[in-house]
């Protein structure tokens, strides 16, 4: 059985991020048969429809979506901020769920995971609610799971923005255990 | 009585935006009592924490941030992107309801309204759901109101993207009454 | 100034429910000036709209709206169901919200607090979420607040399901003290 | 290749409801290979956990949840009040997504669809937001799709219910279609 390929995006910019850190730790828990890697947004601008035309896409979108396209599968890690999707991973998912090129949305029919950290007790279970439907809107295959909320994220990750809590990377590991499942199922 | 002055964000950075054509189209709709101004997001750059800390702010944050403030109330127009929020208004508002400069959120407290517009059929009916979560999340008050949704603005609107059609204008003009009566219970 | 009087209705009809203890928690916390009832749903049939006229609705349906037609305010507890709104408890809303006897809907321009507990981690954080949509949707002013979450309510109440947990005490008395400060803007 | 059975359940109790008509048009629709039977869930009682205990629910429950067990996915049919989903419907899925007589939920990875009629305009977009979550809370695999969403139902529907309109008729066919593609990745 060939690796199935998934991306992960990160919904925060800000270097200390502990969801940054949760996608590192996923990469490193990620199973057999699975390559997790990083696709960073940091350089996507703005979404503006005026130049969401071939030809005239910012390069970022474009290498945004051709690393989405060849992807089997997308896990999204983000913060929640107002009980919201972070504009900043929504902007990225704007230009992504986009036709062009004379090809059709990047997004649609691909399987997709959440999971997010918080450093209170929410575990960004609302933000969580908000990108199901965002990803169902795209198309998306959603991953049925009861959810990776890591609240009080300040507790389970060292210095280092290493995931120490070892109930929290077991947990994460059947996820991905999980996911890579779906994922299988619509190769 | 003082004018109650509100502040419009449009959604969306296309120059021909339905959005913000339905956002001029409220401006000269506005009541007796009321002013009603755009405040542009077009400069606005993704968030990241690690410069939202006072004296590392962009200019264009702390100006948008200041004119919310000194505003009554707010009023969002806004697209719908694969049944959410656009980025770009995430992410304005993800800058603008933070703390800083010694002062609370811009927009805990803060009347709000939202409307919308789409050349589909759906008028943005599930991303008002899902920007309602957002700014009950920014614990602002939000007019309850059975929603102005804009379906099929391509036979509304002129050429000029001047609002054309008389009963979405009489709509809209009522709306606005309703958000003035709203805005005036929070002085 | 008179007293505020509001309703509470409990999500769950079950005899050891956490969220009708914390409703009569918030009986007995009710800051002076507030007068908080339970308003029970346990003999409101299922929704029909075929009896829901004038002459029809079941008698239990009656005394639900005009109780709540009288009062001031609403105070809704209520656990999380597969994220949702339990049924039970949205059954008696879809009642209570319809017109009928030439008069309008009890709950449009009511204002109205939501709370939950649960065994849990998430205190019904994401059932609160379609709730604030609901509540919206009857035209309610939803009391922007964080929210009162309740989470492993096992741990603050007692044997005799009485909330034990000060700290929780407290924040449900600020909260109560919040909403009538709410419920006073639209008297 | 067996048939593929789907229960379908409507979210309205009403006689003449649009809900249960367009259900029974999707019966006439469903294509080779699907057999799509009606639900009913008029005698489910308002939910209880002091009896959803084994050997004390109501038959009604039991035979819904068994049937839903023995089912290869699911179809919901539902109008939104209020913006939300029925009571009476999702009373009906908080009995069924409950484990019970050794079992677990016949509803956990079971795969689902969401369908709706209006008589208004919005053809019970918001309800679907809400129903997505709900599914998505139970574990349930959501079809990904646009959505089928059937605003203005009395000019659809003739005076015998019958779903006269032949672009809706066609469309519901290519949503079943999809729908059972979509039920074949889960045998």
């Amino acid at each position: 059985m060939p690796q199935a390929r998934i991306v992960g995006i990160a919904g925060s910019l800000r270097k200390g991020s502990y969801n940054r850190a949760l996608l590192r730790a996923a990469i490193e828990c990620a199973p057999e048969g699975m390559t997790l890697e990083e696709l960073p947004i940091d350089d996507v601008p703005l979404y503006n429809a005026d130049i969401d035309i071939d030809g005239s896409r910012p390069v970022a979108v474009e290498r945004l979506k051709e690393r989405i396209r060849a992807a089997d599968g997308v896990l999204l890690v983000s913060p929640e901020y107002s009980h919201g999707v972070p504009g900043v991973l929504k902007n990225a998912l704007d230009w992504a769920s986009r036709k062009g090129n004379g090809k059709g949305s990047p997004m649609a029919g691909k399987p997709v995971g959440i999971i997010g950290a918080s450093t209170g007790g929410s575990g960004t279970m609302r933000g969580q609610e908000q990108l199901k439907l965002v990803v169902a809107g795209m198309l998306m295959a959603l991953f049925p799971h009861g959810g990776v909320v890591v609240p009080r994220a300040g507790d389970r990750f060292d210095d280092q923005l290493r995931l120490s809590d070892d109930k929290t990377r077991e947990f994460l590991g059947k996820y991905l255990d999980g996911l890579l499942g779906w994922v299988r199922r619509f190769e």
